[in-house]
C-alpha cells in the first residue's frame, strides 16, 4: 500500500506547486526575501512609518464557489479571495503587503488549481500584493470530485496614526455609499437557493431581466462577477485624514457592517432612496419572496463600500473618488444619535 | 425566503463568534492593538530589530480530521494546526508573532467550533502568539454534518541576520534527529486507509502493538495525539548562530523535506539505524505492508525535526537542547557531497 494508492498523488501535487510558483513570481514586489518553496515566506517588514502596525485578516469564497463549478470557471474566483481579503484591510486604513492561499481539494486537477491561482495571481498584481505562499491541500474523500475549498489570508500594513476606525465618527457625519460589482461573495446559499432551486434555471441561461446595453447576460456570468478592490479608488484618500471610518459590506449586509464601526450613542441613518438597487437584487429579491429586511442583512444591494467622513469634507472626498475613476458613489445616509444600528429611511 | 430557510444561520454564527471572541482574548499579547470583530486584526509590527523580516505560512490539518470526526474529539486538532505554523517558520530562525484560522463548515455546531477554537487558543498561549482573527464559514451542501475543514495563517518574525535557511551547510556538517509526538499531521490518507480500511478497525479499538508502559492507547488516541511545537526547544538557540538549517518533518517525509534546505551540491545522508522507529510507525508499515521507500516518503517516522550544525557546535547544540528538556535528540546523520538528495544508510 502506499501514499498514491491512498488517493494522494504526490507527483501531480508537485506539478501543480511547479506552476503555482510561476505565478506566484509573477506578484513578487521587492520586499519578497524568499522563493515560494521554502516552509516560510520571507517579507521584509514596512519601512517608512513612524509606527508600523500590521493589518490582518482571513477570509473564504463562500459558497459562490458552487457557481464556479457549475460554470468550469475557475479563474475568477481568486479575484473574489484577494480583493476582499484587500478591502476588509482597507477599510482600517491599510495597504496590502502579501497574501497566502489554502486551496483544499478532492483529487488535484492541475488545471483548475493552477486557473484558480492565475486568479488570485491577476488580483495580487493589481493590488501590488506579493502572494508569498500558500497551502495546497489533497484531502481524498473529503470534497467531491472537481469540487475544493479556497481560503485566504492578507496582511497589510497602516502607519499608527493613520488607522480608521470609525472612533472619531459623529452626529452629522456623511455616509458615502460606493456601488458593488454584482453579489460580491456573500449572499450565495440564498442566491443559488432562488436562482437554481426556486427558478430551475441553469448557469447558463440567459434572463432578461439582466439584460444590460442589450447584452445577453448569463445567470452564471451574473453571479461570477468579481469582487472589485476599492483600493485603487481609496489609496488616494489614505493618509488625507478626511475618511473616518468604512465599512465592508459583506456578510451580514449593511445592517450588520456598518455597526462595526459606529462608536457608542451613535446609530446610521440609510437613505434606500439615494441609489438604485442593482437588477440582480431586484430581481433575487422579488423572484425569491425576500422580506427587505432579510434582503438587507443578507446581499450587499448595490453598495459595497460605505465611507464615512465630515460634512465639510464630503466634497473633497466625492472629488477624490471621482477623480480615482469611482463616478457612482453618493451620499446615502448620515450618523446620528442612536444605539449602534442602522436605521433604514425608504 | 430568508437567509435561515437556505441553511446559513446569522444567530448561531454570532454566538460562535462571542465564544471564539473570549477564547481569541485569551491569548492577546500586548502588541495586539484591535479586538475581534474589526474588519482586520490590529498588531504592532516587531521592534528592537536591526532589520526585521516577517516570515508567514498557511497550512491546514489534512484529513487528521476525519480522526477528530470519528472520535468526537475536536479540542486537539487546533494545536496540531497551530503547532505546524509555528514549526514552519521556526525553521527559518522566527519566532510567531500572531495567527489566524479559517474554518469552514457544513452546519455549525456552536459547541464544536468553540471546541476547535479552544485548542487552537491553548496552542497560540502556549507558543506566545495571538490569535488575532479569523474567519468561520457556514457553507451548506460544501461539508457532511459534523464535518469541517480547518486552515491556519502564521505570521513572526526575524531579524534579518539571522535568519536560518541552510545555505551555509556544508559536507561533515552533523544533522540532528529531534523526535515527533506522532504522525503529526502527515500521512493520515494512508493510515487511516490502512488502520479503518485494511485492517477494519475502530477507532476505539485498544491495540496491543500501541501499549506504552502498560498503558492502553486506542486506535483514536494514537492518532490524534497533537502535532508538537518545537518552539520552547528550539529557543534558546535562536540567535546563537550555531543551527545552519533545521526542516520541518511533514509531508513528504525526511525524503521531500530536508532536501528543501541543502545548498547545490551537497545531499543528507540519514543513518537510519539512529532511531528506533516508534511502536506506531512500525505497526502502520507492517499492517499495511508499506514499502520502506513509501513510508519515509509518507511519514515523518520518529523524526518531526532535523537540526543542522557544524560538527564543532554539536557538543553546544545537544546541550542546549537537553537543557531545554528534549531528551532524545541524536546525530542521525550528515551533510555530504551529493545532488540534494537524501541518502539513506540503513
Amino acid at each position: 500500500m502506499d501514499y498514491r494508492s491512498s488517493g494522494v498523488d504526490i507527483d501531480a501535487g508537485n506539478e501543480v506547486v511547479r506552476r503555482i510558483k510561476r505565478l506566484a513570481k509573477s506578484t513578487h514586489t521587492p520586499a519578497v526575501l524568499s522563493d515560494i518553496g521554502s516552509f516560510g515566506g520571507l517579507f521584509r517588514a514596512p519601512e517608512g512609518m513612524q509606527e508600523p502596525v500590521l493589518v490582518a485578516s482571513a477570509d473564504g469564497v463562500g459558497t459562490k464557489l458552487k457557481v464556479a463549478f457549475l460554470t468550469g470557471k475557475h479563474d475568477t474566483i481568486g479575484q473574489d479571495l484577494v480583493n476582499h481579503c484587500v478591502n476588509d484591510i482597507l477599510v482600517q486604513g491599510a495597504e496590502p503587503l502579501f497574501f497566502l492561499d489554502y486551496l483544499a481539494t478532492g483529487r488535484l486537477s492541475p488545471d483548475v488549481a493552477a486557473s484558480i491561482v492565475e486568479g488570485i495571481a491577476i488580483a495580487c498584481r493589481e493590488n501590488g500584493c506579493a502572494l508569498l505562499g500558500g497551502e495546497t491541500a489533497e484531502m481524498p474523500g473529503f470534497y467531491q470530485d472537481g469540487e475544493y475549498d479556497l481560503a485566504g489570508f492578507i496582511v497589510g500594513a497602516v502607519d499608527k496614526a493613520r488607522i480608521i476606525n470609525g472612533s472619531r465618527l459623529t452626529p452629522g457625519d456623511a455616509l458615502i455609499g460606493i456601488p458593488s460589482s454584482g453579489l460580491h461573495t456573500n449572499g450565495y446559499s440564498l442566491a443559488r437557493r432562488i436562482v437554481f432551486e426556486h427558478l430551475a434555471l441553469t448557469a447558463s441561461d440567459v434572463v432578461p431581466e439582466l439584460q444590460t446595453d442589450g447584452q445577453r447576460v448569463t445567470v452564471g456570468d451574473a453571479l461570477l462577477t468579481p469582487h472589485r478592490s476599492y483600493l485603487p479608488i481609496i489609496r488616494p484618500l489614505l493618509g488625507t485624514n478626511t475618511i473616518k471610518g468604512m465599512a465592508h459590506i459583506t456578510g451580514g449586509g449593511i445592517t450588520d457592517n456598518l455597526p462595526r464601526i459606529l462608536p457608542e450613542g451613535t446609530s446610521a441613518r440609510i437613505d434606500r432612496q439615494a441609489w438604485e438597487v442593482p437588477a440582480l437584487f431586484q430581481w433575487l429579491v422579488e423572484a425569491g419572496h425576500v422580506p427587505l429586511e432579510d434582503a438587507y442583512r443578507t446581499f450587499n444591494m448595490g453598495i459595497g463600500l460605505i465611507v464615512a467622513c465630515a460634512a465639510a469634507d464630503l466634497e473633497r472626498v466625492l472629488a477624490s473618488l471621482q477623480a480615482a475613476g469611482e463616478h457612482d458613489a453618493r451620499v446615502i445616509g448620515e450618523i446620528q444619535r442612536g444605539d449602534g444600528t442602522v436605521v433604514y429611511r425608504d
